[in-house]
């Protein structure tokens, strides 16, 4: 432990809520040394700790409200009280390093933005989501906090996932792509259009033109831009098409009686492949552009995935992320009325 | 043969033209059955043809012109004589059935509107194209015709996916979803919230509600509506991950000793998977609200690919959809000034 404050992880979010979550908190404080603090039911988050022989090792931090996966944004305004917006507030007043939650990413998003605000300069906050390119992953942004957007902000989204990429991945001077439908300038629809432009006349951007669908695993460039409508179809799309190809190769390998032989002597392999592909591994999104570092993870997420969120969220606090997106916009924002 | 005229086929557009074109045309004709007329530079043409032992075997249609991949909706206004305005010409006609093209889908659109022109009623065009699911694929539209549509248009989208998905692939009262970000009627973009509560108040349409990326391979619906840009980026996407997590699978199963042994044994299963899961294997996209049957093969499609996209173009001429679309478009369509 190097003395920053704890990370507030939102016992109550998620499908698999508390159990996996205290499971994974465990985890993240055993295996990563990563210092937990856990909001929610103080009974139902003790009873889950003591199950893992772990009462009393990680504080707890009373929260009255949950927020279910069901609830929207509109929710969160009327739970103050609610294990994410408590969360939040930790955070606001220094007692929390960074925020951690499996649940609704609408009620996450609504609740951060209203409880910890966003930056100076920042007009809309994104979510940014690492794909398992190589050797370094590609930052996918904005893949759901904002699903309208005008051309201005997808620049203002190229700053926020430039200074992702710097300071969590330590890529220098990140190409950054914007998400159209062909590689002309003039291909896509009119926002897209328009902030092309915008883009390629931005100071401080290595802007390399347009990208598309079929480049989001291919590493031709550490940020891609988007608007959160189009990103999050375009993540889910990614993951569905993951998860179907591995589910066609199973059925295809239990086929045959040479296939399954097969298939017994590249079990081991297969299964670390798969692990790798899967979005627990890349420990969930981050919500950019609050006063304070905000990690999603998955809905589905089990306790491994709930760690690494923790360990994600730890390493984003220490590397100063939040300030180091602060500075971006500062030096790179003209404030003005956009509507 | 049944006496219906040929498929026109573009022989000059597409990566591999002619040579893989005029391949495939041996193909569907020898294989297959399915008339077909070349329209390209005749000696070019004849050259490919002569390769194939096939020359005079099918006819040549010339045209003066090539739209190269590069050139846009733009050029084709400047080319009454390229090959797939040629193409297009013949099905006006009456000469051919219905146009195959590997061309850039920009031009194809383009020229595809301006020469066979939308059927009465028809607001805007859509590219429809069938998902590997399973059991019969799900169509997804638009899948790039139209970037920038209102919500009246995604209305009229889902009625030419049904008249598709009902003769085409013989689907009785398919069920239609919009693609969006989450399942309550609420979520998604201001396109999406409104398309949903037209789509929710269409009658004649089997509207079961929002779908998300991850849908786009499991079969819950048997169509699926988007505007042009979306559902371009998640097409895209969807075949980039498929093709990543093969080439991943490819270098687990390289890996080790054991794997290898068992990649030998599955060899055959895994390309059978492949091909199943390949774009070429489903014939192409079609374009769907026009005076005639489109057909847009992928720009790389080798000789396989034209002929699976003959194929289809001639079930699709065969099964009347074009007449289909008209009759749904003509019952449902209100006319009214859009913008």
């Amino acid at each position: 432990m190097d003395g920053i404050p704890p990370i507030a992880l939102d016992a109550m979010g998620g499908d698999n809520a508390p159990g996996e979550i205290v499971a994974g908190a465990v985890l993240a404080v055993r295996e990563h040394g990563v210092p937990i603090v856990l909001v929610g039911s103080p009974r139902v988050v003790s009873e889950a700790l003591a199950e893992h022989d772990a009462a009393g090792e990680i504080p707890i931090v009373r929260s009255e409200e949950t927020l279910t996966m069901e609830e929207g944004a509109l929710a969160s305004l009327r739970r103050p009280r609610s294990s994410i917006a408590v969360a939040c507030h930790l955070v606001r007043r220094g007692d929390a390093s960074a925020v951690v939650s499996a649940g609704s990413t609408a009620g996450v998003v609504a609740t951060g933005k209203l409880r910890l605000r966003a930056q100076q300069g920042v007009l809309r906050p994104a979510i940014a989501v690492p794909l398992p390119t190589r050797p370094h992953p590609t930052v996918l942004l904005d893949a759901g906090a904002t699903a309208d957007v005008k051309p201005e902000i997808l620049v203002q989204f190229a700053h926020l996932g430039v200074a992702y990429a710097e300071t969590a991945l330590t890529v220098a001077d990140p190409r950054v792509g914007l998400l159209t439908i062909g590689g002309e300038a003039e291909k896509g629809n009119k926002l897209a259009k328009r902030a092309h432009e915008l883009l390629a006349a931005a100071p401080g951007l290595n802007f390399t033109g347009n990208v598309e669908g079929h480049d989001l695993l291919n590493g031709v460039v550490d940020v891609i831009v988007t608007d959160g409508f189009t990103g999050n179809v375009a993540l889910k799309t990614m993951e569905g098409a993951v998860r179907y190809a591995f589910s066609e190769l199973r059925e295809t390998l239990e086929g045959g009686r040479a296939a399954r032989l097969g298939a017994m002597l590249q079990r081991n392999r297969l299964r670390d492949l798969r692990k790798r592909l899967d979005p627990e591994a890349y420990g969930g999104a981050v919500l950019l552009g609050l006063n304070g570092t905000v990690v999603i993870a998955h809905g589905s997420s089990t306790a491994k995935g709930i760690a690494a969120a923790c360990v994600l969220a730890s390493t984003l606090s220490r590397q100063c992320t939040v300030t180091h997106v602060g500075e971006r916009i500062a030096t790179t924002h003209k404030p003005h009325r956009l509507w």
